[in-house]
């Protein structure tokens, strides 16, 4: 056995982590680094959606919005999220994608901050982000400022600060606490994009302030194919948020179908139009993976492995590594290479499944709770075996 | 047997639909009558949402989103929907809920008509249509004029028409070619919500020049609980359509994680953000059921059972119809009652499921693929029985 693989057997024998992995659905002939785009399947979730489909829907039907908890679901799976998040309970709401929740977000940020009329965007965002701010630019009569999140420098225009936690091409995780700081001395609010770093560390949202938040569970957080997205409040904002997007399911009393709108008084006026059942019943299942988990040994483990994988790369590549190897990380590595394209089509040939982004990015996630250091130095292995 | 029994068994027989019924999950000892809010579930859907999850999400993962045909999905199932809805290929897409369609359809309505500032809206409408009409006056700075549906009088102001084909209250159907034509005599855009229609009658979007139009797929179409929406766009005001919801699934490339916006070509460009694939693919599965159905027949069924449960509703009770009892009704019989809650709570106990809505309305949902003549007596039978 070369080196390499000794200390990942050593390593994934003492990681407290490990059987973690158990509780997904996975062969142990792919190696699957992609959890950062879409995160593997949790056991349980294929007999709670039977049951959703068979049973609340097949058999109770109408009643299942009371009786099987279908109408406070969003609440309820917001609450669950909430310790993922580092938010207390009634802060998170889920529903709608994240496109719909960051437009929610800034319209709404903007209206926290009458007279002032620029947003700061990330200019190295995922698209979506740039392109919701641009519209709701068009709608509002705000104009956008794309800085590298480093360089937010908000002046006394800024209304809001729109940034992402982790960066979806380099992996580089964003100083949060800091710029939340930043945002808020210069009188603006902050928004950040959690898609890329919840359920792969700690997040603190409560205790650093943080105003306004929103997310995928689609990635680290494993709640399937395009699974809701959430929408975080910071507590003491609640009473005066003025979103754009609030459907009858926001309504203080929806069921009266009032013509008149009177949002609801908790984080239920985030809401929207009527949630789909079936994606975010399976998110809850997804969800049960994390009970007992402890986010300070997800935490360490993602440095740990992400580490011990561009380890493994220098030692048997010449490839570059892209993501900060500082702390300043999440669970992904991003290594910049010619034929960055065609290179990750061999991998994947080789079931090394990482992801490609344009024009010289391979991605490798390395989700905590089921990716294993033997996974690491595997995927190096057939990195250096395509290279040659 | 009663005479009213006899009829029922007669019409039950001859009915064309009759074995239609077999493609559901039905309990024989309850009457089913609230599919205009929530559909009965198909039979397929729990093996096709199992092999989603099963083998698209946890087999193939990421891979599924080429090779599952996701990414395509909501064009793919659009395309689907159109036969129901009169509408071509390519100009129906699906994805988000109702509400946020509404907001897309007002918005991009508005755009048609630069220097046009009214919004007019049905003021019976379900209310969710109007609060987000609400919303897009202010964001915009249009006017909202709410109007009974049978007296838009669109002025050279009125840049946009929003109207219910069926309104959820009185089940009353208005006038689509009518009000479609006199919306745009007046150089007004028109989109109208068929949540209440479609799927229990033919709808001839294209034929009647129909310039956008949104609605669920929960209700006739039997798509799940939340199901997503569908916008329709006619074909020719594709290329101009300019909607504020845009994601990064309605770009052009979006792979190319391009940070300008530039929009897809074709009725893709009215997606917005990742598409909740578990609930588009149980809606997919859903639709298997109106393959080979004539919508003719639907509409001929649903005029049919509504006219004989009001008989029966007038033979044996007293109660007031508020449904009109010409043409001009969907699938759904409103019945106006004193202490309709309590009525309604009794029915259901007898295992006859219909819905109550404020201050009166006792409402019954006549779905034409899975509901009886021998339903309408029964429902009728346990109505006098609650009301003595």
């Amino acid at each position: 056995m070369s080196e390499l693989r000794s200390i990942a057997a050593e390593r994934d024998a003492a990681d407290p982590l490990r059987e973690m992995r158990d509780r997904f659905d996975l062969d142990d002939g792919v190696t699957y680094l992609d959890g950062n785009s879409l995160g593997a399947l949790p056991r349980n979730v294929s007999a709670r959606v039977a049951d959703v489909i068979e049973r609340e829907w097949g058999r109770l039907r109408i009643r299942s919005w009371a009786e099987s908890g279908w109408w406070d679901a969003p609440q309820r799976v917001g609450d669950r999220l909430a310790p993922l998040l580092g938010a207390p309970p009634g802060t998170v709401v889920v529903g709608d994608s994240t496109s719909m929740n960051i437009f929610r977000a800034l319209v709404a940020g903007l209206r926290m901050n009458p007279g002032r009329t620029e947003i700061v965007v990330d200019r190295t965002t995922f698209p979506t982000d740039g392109y919701i701010a641009q519209s709701v630019a068009r709608l509002t009569g705000a104009t956008i400022k794309p800085v590298a999140p480093d360089e937010i420098a908000p002046s006394e225009n800024t209304a809001v600060v729109l940034l992402n936690h982790v960066d979806y091409r380099t992996g580089r995780r964003h100083d949060l606490p800091g710029l939340t700081a930043s945002a808020q001395r210069a009188g603006a609010r902050i928004v950040w994009d959690l898609s890329h770093s919840a359920g792969v560390m700690p997040i603190e949202l409560e205790r650093n302030n943080v105003d306004l938040a929103v997310g995928c569970t689609y990635k680290y957080l494993n709640g399937g194919p395009g699974a809701p997205a959430y929408f975080y409040v910071r507590s003491d904002l609640i009473a005066g948020l003025d979103q754009p997007l609030a459907g009858w399911c926001s309504h203080t009393d929806p069921f009266a179908m009032d013509p008149e709108y009177r949002p609801a008084s908790g984080i239920a006026k985030a809401r929207g139009g009527t949630p789909e059942i079936l994606s975010l019943l399976a998110l809850d299942a997804a969800l049960d993976v994390w009970s007992d988990v402890d986010l300070a040994q997800v935490r360490q483990k993602a440095l740990s492995l992400t580490e011990f994988f561009v380890r493994c790369v220098r030692e048997l590549t010449s490839v570059e590594c892209v993501t900060p190897l500082d702390e300043n990380r999440g669970g992904q590595i991003s290594l910049s290479c010619p034929n960055a394209d065609k290179v990750m089509a061999e991998l994947i040939a080789r079931d090394v499944v990482g992801d490609f982004r344009p024009p010289d990015m391979l991605r490798f996630g390395f989700a905590p709770l089921y990716i294993r250091y033997a996974d690491a130095v595997r995927a190096a292995e057939a990195l250096a075996e395509v290279l040659r």
